[in-house]
């Protein structure tokens, strides 16, 4: 039997996917789930994605890294933002990492019921892929968006799975979204980069000179670590199996 | 200054949307919205958008005629379901009409404390275009969808709406879902009914039969009429001014 693809464009419209036996990918594209993919693939041991600040503030007397931001800056006193390019080997390497973000660390809270919640970005879609391939499970793309509102690179995300899933025989899809998704990404996908000039996220943050983030964001499969949450922990799939 | 185009595509999402002085565009494509635009198009004098088919069964009491549907079918002992092409002005001339569906009817509701409601659907977007600019207000387009999930009809409606919104100068957009529609749209338009052959509601309703009432839901500026939020009736925007 096929299994479905669905795509849902706000945390905040989870409870309308949420079915217990669905395999949930988080994904906050700029940066959250770029940056936690990257800290894997950097060596991280695990990461906890808390709703406060103050909950990572509790964490760094445990011996926790601490990474936060709100509105795309990174929070005073902590170690890092969302910033996926700060997450380098010689920092990250062994560590307990705390993160709470804007858009991300929300979704993956929405999601975390499901019997599987899995950590996608650009950086990792195509381990992702065969990783969903083998699980054999009905999809949800949790896309993060921003506010709950949609934002454009969640969605080109979600696109660029949908049809990598689709070319699998296993899976189908009857979701709107996922077929909107899909379209977006065959417009956007020769150069998203360019694409996403018109978006809000490079209107909200075109001050902030993000530009170097974005293209690492934006670059497929430079990753192998698939995060994976655990418990009330992010681990890397290779730990838990 | 500027007037801003935003598209909300789940009447869950529209408090994240909400402004006081903002007008709000509803559509529910097929078919709610088609059918209440045909409804004052033929001569209805009032509708009102009532949550419950009891709610609807005592305004009968009241000499009302009764419209409802849920997932797509008339409602036993209703005049009416939810196909426009039933609203003949011989029924409806002359007519109050209480309407109850399942997603068209919420979508009302959820937008009723907004400055101004209009009711959308390709039938009159020439009209809501024209009226949208002499009112000179922030418009959100309220996508009714599918039981509060995205669906491509509205969200197509939205992209067409935003595309005759950006040709006057008044208006700008920094929305991502006004952008994401306007993409589908522009891939869409040439042949809105052939695209709309992937969609869920089409996979959803394809033993209904309901190809003659696609037929007319997709067609452009059939109608003249607006019909419009007053207090907790709808009526004819020349009727209120």
């Amino acid at each position: 039997m096929k299994k479905s693809v669905q795509v849902c464009f706000s945390p905040k419209l989870y409870s309308l996917f949420h079915q217990e036996e669905s395999v949930v990918v988080v994904a906050d594209i700029f940066r959250a789930t770029t940056a936690i993919v990257t800290a894997f693939e950097h060596g991280a041991k695990t990461m906890i994605s808390v709703a406060t600040p103050d909950e990572a503030m509790v964490l760094r007397n445990e011996g926790y890294l601490i990474a936060g931001e709100r509105n795309a800056i990174k929070l005073d006193g902590f170690d890092f933002g969302n910033s996926p390019l700060s997450y380098t080997p010689d920092v990250v390497f062994g560590r307990n990492i705390a993160i709470t973000t804007t858009n991300g660390t929300q979704a993956i809270l929405a999601a975390k019921h499901a019997t599987g919640v899995l950590i996608g970005a650009f950086s990792n879609l195509s381990v992702i892929v065969r990783q969903l391939n083998s699980l054999k499970k009905d999809v949800i793309v949790l896309c993060a968006g921003w506010k709950n509102r949609f934002n454009m690179e969640d969605a080109l995300f979600a696109g660029a799975l949908t049809e990598a899933l689709l070319e699998y025989e296993l899976f189908e899809t009857h979701c709107d979204s996922a077929m909107a998704s899909l379209d977006l990404w065959h417009i956007a996908m020769h150069d998203p980069e360019s694409y996403l000039e018109k978006s809000s996220h490079r209107h909200r943050l075109s001050h902030l000179n993000l530009s170097e983030d974005i293209h690492y964001c934006l670059q497929l499969d430079s990753c192998t670590a698939i995060p994976i949450l655990h418990g009330k922990e992010l681990v890397e799939i290779k730990t838990l199996f």
